[in-house]
């Protein structure tokens, strides 16, 4: 349970029981098969916390029944040495992905980034088949979560071709958007790990409300996300859009707002004509980003959520900024909330990765 | 012709006799077809520098009898506020980007970046189609660069997954790298088109050798590139390599070496075995990268060629470093050399930007 007191202080929610949920439903599918599925992690750099990673992973798949191999490469073999004089670059990295790729033995590839900084990693994150990306980090995968694309025919991830907006929006995508159960023949998309135990952690703590249809559950929540990086701010703000909320997205130089629902202009501006459309319309397929001149501050006194993912140590959410009884996410490896942070927020999530890895072996 | 005078001074050379030379090529390749191939430019920002691009495009594509039209949209249409309420994200872009994708009558597409920063930017690049992706800035293409992987059967663009490396090396492949001509059923890969202009801009003052085989034009040539971003440097770093030069690639926390020529152990160091292996292969099949102690001076002192490509007007190459004779290549819009380079430098070209769009336009 949850550790509660009564000085009046919000709950501090450790990921564990969270976690706890995804471990049983992966677990019996894994009696399903007629062999443990096996994961591959890719290990190229000397990073503690990459180790550290690496190891958890191991722990976790071992736990629950998977087989796990680690292979070091270029930093993190032979004290960056190894091979040839030193190849130190993505050929060590890359072709590791591709071994693995080829290899018909191995079900899963997991890559610890950061490696060579953002531009090269996304070259890799392409490498990787996304038969076998249980990170969600294809480009086939964020295509399919920005354009809401839930279900997928496996074939069509052999295309490098976008689907064409005609399919996407069809009649059989339409009405599968109402419900978590894939029609025949397709399956669901991969969604990148970190977003998808950021929902699952709001699908469990409530903030989903499971009496709204499928595909709305965040409807009516507003939710603030700080950082729009391609890895977790940008698709977990879109995520959360597509699923209803009215979404902040924050990062340093402006504020964004996503929201499938048509905005209905401000009675100041009565020019507009687009008012009685707007109204017509219940809610597009998939969210529309506004330009926002809200705020840090202001979209913070707006939010039922709010969900911090920047990078640095000296990054501080003020927690006078919050709404009362709003709930608090940290996904950062850093601190993101301020230590009176439960003075004002519900409750406060501090880290998420125990979840991350949960959804990594799920999508495996 | 190239500016030359008495003073010693090395010689200037302006990007239009080089972009001349592919000029006639283009419109030749021109009268072959039935009707004018269609170039789409997308402009999506208000930034100067993107929509003077924008012109540039414009007049060179009519100048040479290609059809040119320019979308606007996000920033760039209705000062910022176009659509509904003022859409400004991807949406706009990626939705001009999918229309023009899926219209049978547009052959090109050129996107006008920076939009979003590097992340957001690669994920709008991988939404173009790699059949209409004249920039060559798709995954497919940077895969085939790094792999030294010329030819491509046009079928396999349709695919998501790499090609499996025993394809890739195998003997078709590898005889057909002996000849500029792709092999029956193939065509060339297309290559991003900066890296492009600047190798045929090589090739024009003649660094690339033209007696040595083709693949392997730059053997015997050092160059040391200065940037290592995906879009420029660290393709252009392969690509030297993969046609036989020592690169240094330069960038701001670490200098690396890329050569496809196996490296030779030094003789200080008599315990490491490869000595042997090594002398025995002429060259591996594509570039590999080795970390390099050597420091930016003692990188330039070694260089035939310096090519530039720093987006910052502080960033200056230290004239009294490089070899004299040498050769030096601006890429950055802001200038990367002191105004005295031609006092150690044998030719200076201060931009190619020029070449790029005729690449464009050849890629097209």
């Amino acid at each position: 349970m949850p550790s509660a007191d009564l000085s009046g202080k919000g709950i501090l929610l450790k990921a564990d029981p969270i976690a706890e949920t995804f471990r049983a439903e992966v677990q019996s599918s894994l009696t399903r098969l007629s062999r443990p599925p096996k994961l591959v992690g890719i290990l190229a750099t000397a990073s503690e916390p990459s180790k550290f990673y690496a190891d958890f992973t191991k722990k976790q798949c071992e736990a629950l029944g998977f087989v796990f191999e680690l292979r070091k490469t270029g930093a993190a073999a032979d004290g960056g040495n190894g091979g040839e004089g030193g190849i130190i670059d993505s050929g060590g990295v890359e072709e590791e992905i591709i071994r693995a790729n080829e290899d018909d033995g191995v079900d899963g590839i997991m890559v610890y980034y950061p490696i060579f900084g953002p531009q090269q990693d996304h070259y890799l994150q392409q490498v990787v088949s996304p038969f076998k990306d249980v990170e969600g980090l294809h480009f086939k995968f964020h295509y399919n979560l920005y354009h809401n694309i839930r279900f997928l025919q496996p074939n069509s991830l052999l295309s490098s071709i976008p689907p064409k907006a005609s399919t996407a929006n069809s009649d059989a995508n339409a009405t599968a958007v109402d419900s978590e159960v894939p029609p025949p023949g397709t399956v669901k998309s991969i969604i990148p790990c970190t977003p998808l135990a950021i929902v699952k952690s709001l699908e469990h703590i409530g903030v989903y409300n499971k009496l709204l249809p499928y595909g709305d559950r965040a409807y009516g929540k507003t939710v603030t996300v700080i950082n729009r990086s391609e890895v977790v701010g940008r698709p977990l703000a879109a995520l959360l859009s597509n699923d209803g909320a009215r979404v902040f997205s924050v990062d340093i130089d402006s504020v964004q707002e996503y929201t499938k629902r048509p905005k209905v202009p401000p009675p100041s501006n009565p020019s507009e004509s687009t008012t009685a459309t707007a109204a017509s319309i219940k809610y597009h397929p998939r969210h529309v980003v506004h330009p926002s001149t809200n705020t840090l501050e202001g979209c913070l006194s707006l939010s039922d959520v709010v969900i911090s993912a920047v990078p640095n140590a000296s990054y501080k959410v003020k927690t006078e900024w919050l709404k009362d009884g709003c709930i608090c996410i940290n996904v950062a490896a850093e601190k993101n909330f301020e230590k009176d942070v439960r003075d004002k927020a519900s409750m406060y999530i501090p880290a998420v990765g125990k979840v991350t890895i949960l959804m990594l072996l799920r999508n495996l």
